[in-house]
């Protein structure tokens, strides 16, 4: 068994209302050290494969296919197996 | 300048209906390998500060703060300076 970390981001020339008032209010708090708040995903899977390329393979197919919007979004996968598996 | 990577997961206890949908329609698509999925959040913030340490104090303020919901959430701080600040 494997766990895969995929990590989703709003490309860079996309726009991110939801950070940008998590920005706001960090200031109305007097965060005012912080520059810029970008808010993704970050999602968990636990994955039954033979080898760690092929639960690669499938986590990176279902980011594709549905966990990410690839218009607007980039994103990275991690796998690991899980101990015990 | 320092970029700071916080990683904010539901506490296992805590149900995740986000999670679960995204777990039923990878099954639809045929997906029948992934038997959990998670999904959380993964912020970025651009933070002024004189050294790794304090931003990563920043960080962490914030996100007990603002960013995550300590009584649902658990969260990672990572921070790196960023190229020519």
């Amino acid at each position: 068994m494997f766990k895969a970390e995929i990590t989703v981001t709003l490309r860079p020339s996309i726009l991110d209302p939801q950070g940008k008032a998590a920005h706001h209010a960090l200031g109305e708090l007097g965060f005012n050290g912080v520059h810029q708040v970008r808010i993704g995903k970050f999602i968990e899977l636990e994955i039954d494969a033979p080898s760690a390329e092929e639960a690669t393979r499938m986590a990176r197919e279902a980011a594709d296919k549905l966990l990410a919007n690839p218009v607007m979004e980039d994103f990275q996968v991690k796998v690991n197996e899980l101990a015990g598996a």
